[in-house]
């Protein structure tokens, strides 16, 4: 495909700053490693923004929000008008995710990028739209070629215009009604697992609604046969924002920032970015482990052990956004804290060493 | 034992506001439950302090700190004089937890129960010394009865003063080289683990360290004859400091406040109090699983599952520090969200109730 050549190219993470990180760390007045991930964490953002001591800017949370022409199969509890009715919600910087970013300083940025409805200019919505919804993909490729291309293209220019603000980190949540039936197709295409495997209730599906989506998902799979290149599996099951997300991420990962995933959709196009370039993962934070049925097997699938695991279900970024001040605590003590020598406190470390024992010997 | 009857009663969490709050939860513009462990924390939160809108003041750390006579069978990889130039360090509002709780919005008291070492008044560490350090129990009893009793009393008094402040929310930090040892010991004594299960490196022992840890420990129980009453287990094996988080913990307790449970040292403590007063538990919320060795074990005996696993391993009350943001954001979600109604969103769940169907039958 040619979007595949379209896209920027990621270089590997950076390895260069790892001793002296270490070394910042190991100064600190605690015992070697002993603030576990925390560390590991500052270890991994220096290298990936290539500054010792990361300037991060603020965390640019990018909603990118599109309806689904696959609604019409009745494969969600929710009336499609919630998603345009919840981006309006979140503008105003309500909802959960609105309340999450002002209270944890991330900024919130909602982007239309396929809602089936006309947002008013006061709404604080960012129109980028592609298209009023994607098509049903039971009967239809969700979007064309130049969509995709398109929403790629949006999607990377989002991240852009923030990372020439000075920002260096980028969350995604996304908003659609019947998104994580095209998720799940996306995942059952682009993983080992079985359609059921990649499936869930979304946002409220009992289980003859669970059942219905699997075979609709099954269906639409077995009509478009089986597609194993991941840029077409995008095209063809949608959705707009997560093509978006796709883009950001892999932009992101280009300019050498730092990325948070958290939920299933958002996994989803995760996957997809490293499926098409692959060190994307090195620019990866993963964030939150959802209670949604298929994510727990994507993130073992993707290697990815996130931050919290608080069983949330919602979409939106919030999993990003709740733990954000955990990795801001980490850069905080990374910067802040004091060292044995500032602090007047014996350094047993070094005692340690002395004796030719190596605390990092013990790393996990 | 007399003491026993000394500590105060702890009465079951209340169960009046589970109805109203869950609904308070289900007015929130998202899908029901989709907020996952977040809500659960709040539904329990309301119902310790007995308040469908908790008013819990600022969260209270407490860091007890005390020496250990075990120190003397070199069972530490840190010299003792650690154990004061920390409290120091942490009183300044520096180190590790003295950072957390200024980033992260909690008030930080620094008590010394059993420091081997006499503080400057300009140190800003309240003067509790029950003793200079405990006994070494491989030959005497940690403490006497009078000194249990008292420091017990201690942790007691120090919750009492902040709960009369009006906090209601209390997390208890520890500092004390040596203090793993005494914890391995009780935990021993205490649950169906080895003492190996139980004993890990601390601040940074090598593997000859930790048989040498464990074969002192071994040797330590076998000579007080494998102590079965709890309270004479945290009077043979000391410390002060765990001492006092029992008692503080009690006390909490009984007053129906929230307990921040995180380290290994700490959930020693909580074992102890709910060994005590079994009521403890409705009161505690677990925040964190150490990278102590024997500290999953002990949570899985507890039954308790904490809402961060960092791999952290430097107590100080750090995991308690790191988790407050989660249950604070909880919090602010619960009086703060906004309503389907408020928020112009179409309420599927109504309409998913209309239907029949009954959100809550997936709570897991």
């Amino acid at each position: 495909m040619d979007i595949h050549d379209e896209l920027p190219r990621v270089t590997p993470r950076s390895t260069h700053l790892t001793e002296e990180a270490w070394s910042i760390w190991d100064g600190k007045v605690k015992p070697q490693l002993s603030l576990g991930r925390l560390e590991h964490i500052v270890v991994d953002i220096a290298n990936m923004v290539e500054d010792l001591h990361p300037q991060l800017g603020r965390p640019q949370l990018l909603l990118f929000a599109a309806d689904h022409g696959i609604v019409a199969e009745k494969v969600s509890s929710s009336p499609q008008e919630i998603t345009w009715q919840q981006c309006e919600n979140f503008a105003r910087g309500e909802g959960a995710i609105g309340l999450l970013c002002k209270l944890n300083g991330l900024d919130l940025h909602v982007i239309d990028v396929g809602v089936a409805h006309t947002f008013s200019p006061q709404a604080n919505i960012r129109d980028k739209k592609i298209g009023w919804g994607t098509q049903n993909f039971l009967y239809h490729a969700a979007m064309t070629e130049l969509q995709l291309s398109q929403v790629l293209q949006e999607g990377a220019s989002m991240v852009q215009a923030r990372y020439d603000l000075g920002h260096r980190v980028f969350a995604f949540g996304e908003m659609g009604i019947g998104n994580t039936t095209s998720a799940s197709a996306i995942m059952a295409c682009s993983t080992p697992y079985t359609v059921e495997e990649c499936t869930g209730r979304g946002a409220g599906l009992d289980d003859a609604g669970i059942l219905h989506k699997c075979s609709i998902i099954r269906k639409a799979i077995e009509k478009w046969n089986y597609p194993a290149d991941p840029l077409e599996i995008l095209r063809v099951f949608g959705g707009f924002e997560i093509a978006a997300i796709v883009g950001g991420m892999i932009q992101a990962a280009h300019l050498h920032s730092v990325i948070l995933v958290d939920g299933f959709i958002t996994s989803v196009a995760a996957a997809i970015a490293i499926a098409v370039r692959s060190f994307c993962s090195d620019y990866m934070i993963f964030c939150h482990t959802s209670q949604e049925a298929g994510h727990a097997r994507l993130l073992e699938y993707l290697h990815a052990q996130p931050i919290v695991s608080l069983g949330m279900r919602l979409g939106e970024g919030t999993g990003a956004a709740i733990a954000w001040p955990i990795i801001r605590n980490a850069l905080q003590l990374y910067e802040q804290m004091n060292s044995f020598a500032s602090a007047k406190v014996t350094d047993s470390v070094t005692l340690l060493r002395k004796r030719g024992v190596d605390a990092h010997a013990w790393k996990e």
